[in-house]
């Protein structure tokens, strides 16, 4: 049996390492890269992700191109959102080749972008491909995760989730989404004029919890507040004085019967240990029984969200074709053999 | 679309939790009930569990007449072992019904039984239905919920996980079955002669682990320690004074490259409390990246178990036919919707 193909799209921090995890599996190989920066097109994948196994893919900013190839699925880590990916992801299906998104919007397009989801749902089963939205959050810890501990509930009245991290290890595009380094004012007119996004992919946990709970909900609320330091934090690419905005606290209700029932925090800001704030993940569902879940530190975010695109890649290959998302599937799973020994 | 119809078999703690559990639900209704239990025949469900919903429903021996009526599904809560359920699911299987089994040793046979379970596949598959066996444990805390957490990481080496918790609330049974009360020396002779058992299910969620990650095992090791009382204990059933036994520690070790990778222990005693032993489940994987849960206090065996044999009916009812185990099927989900809306 030939190893399992395939191509990566976007070598951005995310892409880039999905490429370097790859590069230590078995039974699995990348034979197409895409992306436009053209620091990067026309160099040699190995170039980028440091691996000898790489050195004979040269990355392409022509996706046609590196989809007229064979392989058996694609990697897309271009973007967060569906605006920004459905036409790829749609020419990837087209190429009939499964594809697993980082883009947290592909999470649980359900409810979210009805449209495209049902499109895109048809259009996998009509050419026998299967689309996976995945990543740590969302995608495992605000959803996942939660949906799995209330399997062993009898009952569940209220879910109250926090994901607490440190922003510090990401770049200033990052930093410029969560309003680090504002003052409070500029915070402010950060959210009105959208510059300011906070989390992405809240909507999309809460609605993937609701359906698989069977919770029927009414709105989905929001609130994004800053969090002002008391502290002077500084990072390579941001400084803030006591007083600025050192993180960004999004928070999400969905509401059921008139009253919050799925409630996610995730505080997200630069060195919160200069304030005594412990980072971690915490799940409460209060239910028959009630679960009190922590992971401490927090799953880091870069290397999870590119492990499960890795890890998820048999489970996608053995799926029915369609849309599917992580609740559908079978739960993920480290992958320390042969790829091809987990194929049905 | 008519409710779903479910048998129970075996009425003791287990199935009488299942049922109560099951007469709050919308969709799924319980058309039959088997019990050897001289006790409990010939009255009826409603009597065992207090719902009206069951009062028509009269409790027989005789499963070939309950097997005889139309149902989807078979709740089988009879023993822990294949030798003693072999037989009951192979009759549930061949009269076209889906079974979904709380006896641990189902939890993943496929290493530990291969004929049975190969038998049952081929079956299951014949007859057009899934068997699935679940638990809190073996079936989700120790196996299922770690399998999932390795899912964020890159490369897995080695895989800790305690499960500390109370027994206290168990009947005389379970108690015999840990050899609590005993003194020291007839706690060796109850290991000797086999009176003592331990934790049913450490080779079956070390074996599901192993499968899952592909982690190629050479042996498994257990070991069973009497946790000796420095309190005075007492339960409903049992009194223990200093010196005796309060507890039974189990622990179990998955081999490969000849050192224990997947390391299960299960401390089980009555009143931890007493000597300020936290009950909890905690699971440490070292990987990239590094990740440490905790659960406390322990996800509760008895509710949570009950809980999971319920919850999973519609992800063994949309799956396809033949010998299933945790890690084949959607992530389990509390349901607090009317069940016919999970079916695909």
């Amino acid at each position: 049996m030939e190893p399992i193909r395939a191509v990566i799209w976007g070598l951005g921090t995310m892409g880039s390492l999905m490429a370097k995890i790859l590069s230590e599996k078995e039974g699995i190989e990348i034979t197409g890269a895409v992306d436009l920066n053209p620091n990067k097109t026309g160099k040699s994948l190995g170039a980028i992700t440091g691996s000898s196994r790489h050195g004979e893919i040269t990355v392409t900013a022509d996706a046609g191109e590196a989809l007229a190839q064979e392989a058996d699925l694609v990697l897309l880590a271009t973007s967060s959102f569906i605006s920004e990916t459905a036409e790829p992801v749609r020419q990837i299906v087209k190429s009939g080749k499964n594809v697993i998104t980082i883009a947290e919007e592909w999470a649980f397009p359900r409810r979210t972008a009805p449209k495209v989801a049902e499109e895109i749902d048809r259009l996998a089963k009509t050419f026998g491909v299967t689309v996976l939205g995945t990543g740590v959050n969302p995608g495992f810890v605000l959803d996942t995760l939660i949906i799995s501990l209330s399997g062993t509930c009898a009952g569940v009245s209220k879910i109250t989730a926090r994901r607490v991290n440190d922003l510090s290890p990401f770049g200033p595009t990052v930093m410029a989404s969560q309003g680090i380094g504002l003052s409070p004012e500029e915070f402010g007119k950060g959210l009105e004029n959208g510059a300011i996004s906070g989390h992405i992919g809240f909507e999309q946990s809460i609605h993937m919890i609701a359906s698989s709970l069977g919770i029927r909900l009414e709105r989905i609320t929001q609130s994004l507040e800053p969090i002002i330091s008391r502290t002077s934090r500084k990072t390579p690419c941001v400084s803030i004085s006591p007083g600025q905005v050192a993180g960004c606290n999004h928070r999400a209700e969905g509401w059921s019967d008139g009253r919050p029932v799925i409630i996610l925090e995730h505080p997200q800001q630069v060195h919160p240990e200069t304030e005594n704030v412990e980072t971690g993940d915490f799940i409460h569902i209060e239910g028959r029984p009630d679960i009190r879940l922590a992971i401490q530190p927090e799953i880091p975010g870069g290397t999870a969200t590119a492990a499960l695109a890795v890890n998820m890649i048999p489970h996608v290959l053995n799926a029915p074709a369609g849309l599917a998302c992580m609740a559908d599937l079978p739960v993920p799973s480290a992958r320390l053999a042969d790829f091809r020994q987990f194929l049905k």
